[in-house]
């Protein structure tokens, strides 16, 4: 048994995890935001009634994986901005407080590690995954070992200039991929649509509904052709990158992570559309594209497969 | 001693090295290119002949290696268009006609194990090299390993997209990187301002003395300033490019390579550029920018320590 731990901004999310990937007991607190050492006492805790909630002993459990979302390197928390951690000495002092081998890593790599010993990765060597969310994450497998880079401050992979046009981006560059790629693009654009045409299919489902994905791609199925011709333009933006990184890396397997990844609509003409874009063509290895196999639990079972160091 | 081979569209070089990466003795041939069998019956007789050369003994050559201008994987050129090799089992033939083991590497790789073993990147763990020239080339390690990719057909790093001006790439693409950080587009832009500017120092000195490098400085250097705001520009998209790598790989180390790389006006920029610019700032692990050790005789030496295999 291993406990997989998913920090997040808003929760701290546990889970009892078996040798099989398998998820057995689950609890969830409040994220203690700017107060490390308390969240780590919270999160020793939260160990403890993992276990007991899954109905084993604390002893049998073999080890605890964690997910911080930041950069985290030898055990230790060195940058973590939206939980306010910085060179939080992590494993040492849940290691401490739980008398278990404490394993951390940065938690795009642990959801590629879940991937990789449980979900669609499983048995590739060569793997790079993206998720698809407000921002955009990479993560990538190199010959069988997850690339870490200097102090393990690499695979900041949506920060890859793509265009031109100046958007600025929060890193302080321009033109990013993750500002062209992530759904707060795809909602930007829908908006502006939207306001342009007060009119059409889009603007009208805003006004009823909100604006979010769902309203997308509604007004995509009934038929609103500008909102068509930008979900075209959206995802050749996200084709561009995973060239990028297929040039780069040629990984055999892109898995892709985040909610939109489940849309046929996004996912289905990536894998030809990348293939026929990469270097070199029908004369180099094809790449296959998945959708990742684990998602609200992806942290946790990540984490879990963290602390399975065998 | 070890014998290096680079393997050319014009020549075949083949240099004697000791166990420093020091060059004993050196010998070329022409290319028979599109004849595999041929070219290696050459560079058999080439590496009898280089050890003669250096006065050694053939019996006294512990392993042969040889770089590649294309794809190189398990001993086999899979791929290398110019000089019309496809799927040619290299290492095992030229290691029959040699009675020694034959190491095979991609020659931007060899160029970086080459730096890596004996030149500046020496005691470095992650590091990128890239070669500005007609292209550009990418070579990297991740954590003390070369990045190859599945069947080795990684590292196309040239070729990843970085603005949306619609430049054709030979890969297929539009808009790769190559296209505006290699000196091709250096003298592209240079040719443009002379037509556009018949009377600037550039147009002069281009009816004068030919179109290259030289003359491109040496206009920069009298006071041409449109050449200089273009090399301004140049200098920026080499570092977009850089940054792109940084944040991807978090190396400790670039190795810069190509003639282009030792101009002062060019090199001494990057740096800081590069780390203002990159992801995380100050908060991340800065990035040194080194020119490569080893100019012409990269191949050679690359080549040589991809056969010391201990």
């Amino acid at each position: 048994m291993y406990i997989g731990i998913d920090i997040g901004g808003m929760t701290i999310k546990a889970g009892l995890v078996n040798d099989n990937g398998e998820i057995i007991a689950k609890k969830t607190i409040k994220t203690d935001v700017g107060h490390p050492e308390k969240a780590i006492q919270d999160i020793a805790n939260l160990c403890f009634d993992t276990a007991k909630e899954g109905n084993v002993d604390f002893s049998d459990v073999v080890a605890i994986g964690t997910g911080v979302p930041g950069t985290a390197h030898n055990g230790v928390v060195s940058f973590a901005a939206n939980i306010g951690w910085y060179n939080v000495d992590y494993a040492k002092m849940l290691s401490k407080l739980t008398n278990k081998p404490c394993y951390l890593g940065n938690d795009a790599n642990c959801a590629l590690i879940g991937e990789w010993r449980f979900g669609v990765a499983k048995g590739y060597k060569d793997v790079v995954a993206i998720t698809i969310g407000t921002g955009v994450g990479l993560a990538v497998i190199v010959d069988g070992k997850m690339l870490l880079g200097n102090r393990s401050a690499g695979t900041e992979g949506g920060h890859i200039r793509i265009k031109e046009r100046g958007l600025k981006c929060a890193c302080g560059r321009e033109d990013c991929w993750e500002l062209y790629a992530s759904t707060t693009s795809l909602l930007r654009r829908a908006e502006a649509i939207a306001v342009a045409n007060p009119d059409s299919i889009i603007a009208r489902l805003i006004a009823e509904k909100g604006l979010d994905g769902f309203t997308v791609f509604e007004a995509d199925e009934k038929g609103d052709k500008e909102i068509a011709k930008m979900i075209d333009e959206y995802i050749d933006d996200i084709v561009e990158g995973l060239v990028n990184y297929v040039n780069v890396f040629r990984p055999e397997l892109i898995v892709l992570g985040g909610g939109i990844s489940k849309r046929e609509r996004i996912f289905k003409p990536l894998e030809e559309k990348v293939n026929a874009k990469a270097y070199g063509g029908k004369n180099n290895p094809q790449v296959y594209i998945k959708t990742a196999k684990f998602f609200n639990d992806a942290g946790i079972i990540g984490a879990a497969a963290l602390a399975m160091q065998d």
